[in-house]
């Protein structure tokens, strides 16, 4: 019934499921963190006085915008990845190690905002488009090696869904693609790209009917 | 048996389950990393002496007021999350972005505690008071969202239960609005008003014994 | 079947099962999050050059034992934690107050444990042993509360094996109290008792083979 | 059924799957924070200037180097920690005490990691690997542990499964412990040493297709 392909080995594996557990909880576990330590980049600074601390708390907004952005990049990628997630039902070696690579790009989530927000120079907007486009592609790449075949999913999906899914996957590291370019001259235009982005991303997501696999 | 709502769609999805064990793997990590946290405020200053020492713990006692409040307000909100979340048993695009929103305010807390360790001042308990509304009114909003025309729980709970829970849902959150004119004049007054309705509220909770959805 | 007690309510309550999982879940993640959290108190000075490498690498003794000890010390509350909580099939409002009273002196640990690294004076002692020996008291109220008239526990358990678990569970927390005698005098003699108290107990546990609840 | 060993007790105790599912989560958080926590020394100095910044994240390579290297280290843990986990159908106290000692060694990882980024000496480089190569060893006693006479273990495994499974079990540990030779002459050589073995050895694990229990 599964189809063949090079870890034949373990789709039989009746240990299949408590790895996707483990998978499961290692994930969710790593963006609970990255998420939240992202706040501790929102920070007075040591030596803020008393009678200052309205204006310190007031000139904190890049720390405020940068935090805003990572919070709901973070979870626009953690609701995509529980999506694709609760679609697999089989593990094999190449999905733990993308897995790992696809791990790696969100950790890093919480330096690149740590660059933002401490100097707000195209060259971190530059840094910071280009993380986050990477970890849209490899989540996406994780999207098409589990579908391929229907090798780690089931095969009540319809390949246009599949197709579908993988497409608008797409959506996200293309656009962080292409603001790589705003961030060349303006970190803040890129930041609110980015913003105006993830509100439109979710709006189109919350009003989307179709059964796509995303 | 459902009734009709915009995400049909994931009503009768066989995934829901999955997804609703993955949102609660995420948020109780969420939760329990912003408790823990906490205690990173809670330090002696560097050049402490060893002559020094009894005094230099002693007077870290807004640190301690701050850890305890913040600690049992997020073990409040904690409880009463998990009291909703276990009557949930399907999940939507909604949902998941409403669950974002209220996770946000969780994970602000941590700063909002640490501005108040450091600067005990009326602006720093105007800002704590305020994000913990929010965070209160958000849980009820997801509340009111997840029960109006049974959309998210099951069909056991009665309207009066429903009702009332939203009712008991509010006030905290209320209290915390209310302490923001106390703030206004005193950081310390702010503090010991919510350290005893933390008392109270808790007592009352712990001594409740209708079947309300809370 | 169940006996009667306060929280009748939620004993028949089919959701017992799932807040159990959260429980699990938020105390897991606490008990996970505090012991690394240890790991960021050893740490070389910033100052420190490459020729002063070994040195000041051996001068972290204090950290070194300060960090072992605490990570034995929430090793084995873990451990006999979630002994007890595998024994739990139902939940009810004190038992959730009296778990974050409980998680709270975890949380405290690594405050504690701070302490001790960077100040071994017996002050610092005297607040380590005082909050161990919290911890353990309540965690032994817990299970009181749990195991009285079987009223969070199933009936397979004899109430021999009830009391002798009470009994036993009294022997950690009593011992930090004894220490804290000795750590007036020496932070450092308080600190090898706790030591050679982790390994005897260790090995008693290791080599126990009666039937208790502990 | 079960062989015969020192705690027989607990082989036929109805709570050990519970059991196996608290460690589960406990161990997979660690693993989670440990691998985030690494991100914390990828940092730029304080007083960077903006002029300086493409030069600065330049000369952070150490920094990236040794979280790499770390990040696919821990990976690497935990994927074969899974492994095993997932064969694993009861608990006993000498493998919970043996997991807490391989524990302490994934806990102390950032530690070594921090100690290779900001001092680029033969010492961090010996002490990372002798670190490393401990937990790897102590992997490899918890291995032999679960697996000997089945303790731990279903029968379905074959002896030679299990034992070529302690054998290939031991190349990473053997690796590292041959680098310290590497290590007391060169920080960066040993670095490197490491980089490689990870790439073959993800390799080689990727394209091995027999079925030994690792």
């Amino acid at each position: 019934m599964a189809p063949k392909h090079d870890n034949d080995l373990e789709v039989t594996d009746p240990g299949s499921e408590k790895t996707l557990g483990y998978i499961s909880e290692f994930s969710n576990g790593i963006f609970a963190f990255a998420i939240t330590l992202l706040i501790l980049d929102v920070r007075l600074p040591a030596d803020t006085s008393k009678a200052d601390l309205g204006s310190a708390l007031l000139s904190l907004w890049p720390n405020y915008l940068a935090f805003l952005i990572s919070f709901f990049v973070i979870g626009l990628f953690w609701s995509a990845f529980i999506r694709l997630l609760r679609e697999i039902i089989r593990s094999d070696r190449t999905f733990i190690f993308l897995l790992l690579m696809y791990l790696l790009f969100i950790v890093v989530i919480p330096f690149s905002t740590s660059l933002l927000s401490l100097h707000l120079a195209p060259i971190s907007a530059v840094v910071y488009a280009a993380l986050m486009a990477c970890a849209g592609y490899t989540q996406n790449i994780i999207r098409v090696y589990a579908t391929r075949n229907y090798r780690l999913i089931s095969k009540k999906h319809s390949p246009q869904s599949i197709k579908r899914g993988i497409r608008l996957g797409l959506i996200m590291p293309v656009w962080f693609t292409v603001s790589i370019a705003i961030a060349f001259f303006s970190a803040l235009g890129a930041q609110i790209s980015w913003f105006l982005f993830l509100i439109v991303y979710s709006l189109l997501w919350r009003f989307t009917k179709d059964k796509v696999l995303v």
